[in-house]
């Protein structure tokens, strides 16, 4: 399993067309083979910062996501609504036991 | 539902005794009343990278679990292992509806 933490700051003007981007890019991600989810959060001190949690079964379900055709059409779009670049991490469970 | 995500770098050398107390610590805070979810993730790119991700049902829950006396004991002991601090992030869902 992998999970993806994806932070953005969207311009404060911009925040309404930046959820209506992410609502057409949640709903058809998570219709894809390999999502477990895909949710968006606000931070609580700071509602212009949104970051993506989603997880996906393995590496192959990344790799389609990001080269599916709502990804590469919508990412750009909601770039250019955001200051600076979005923080992306890739994680895995540590083992702790 | 309050969504933490609390990122740490830890000493190379450290991450083993990091991961018990981490583990004592994710022990304790899921018998805790509001606690959803209590997991820790590595980085995949950088395993010195740890990050929790928890779930709490509201901040009456945040609040008791800061306050608590694992968290109390176990937090600052983790920090002592790992460089600079934590980065802590409290995140409610975003309404993109």
């Amino acid at each position: 399993m992998i999970r993806i933490v994806a932070r953005s700051v969207v311009q404060t003007y911009q925040k309404e067309e930046y959820l209506r981007l992410a609502r057409e890019l949640i709903v058809q991600s998570r219709k894809e083979p390999g999502c477990i989810s895909y949710e968006l959060y606000e931070d609580i001190h700071n509602p212009n910062v949104l970051t993506f949690m989603e997880e996906w079964e393995d590496q192959t379900a990344v790799d389609r996501h990001n080269n599916s055709t709502h990804f590469q059409t919508l990412l750009p779009k909601m770039q250019l609504l955001c200051v600076g670049s979005t923080e992306i991490t890739l994680y895995r469970t540590a083992h702790y036991e």
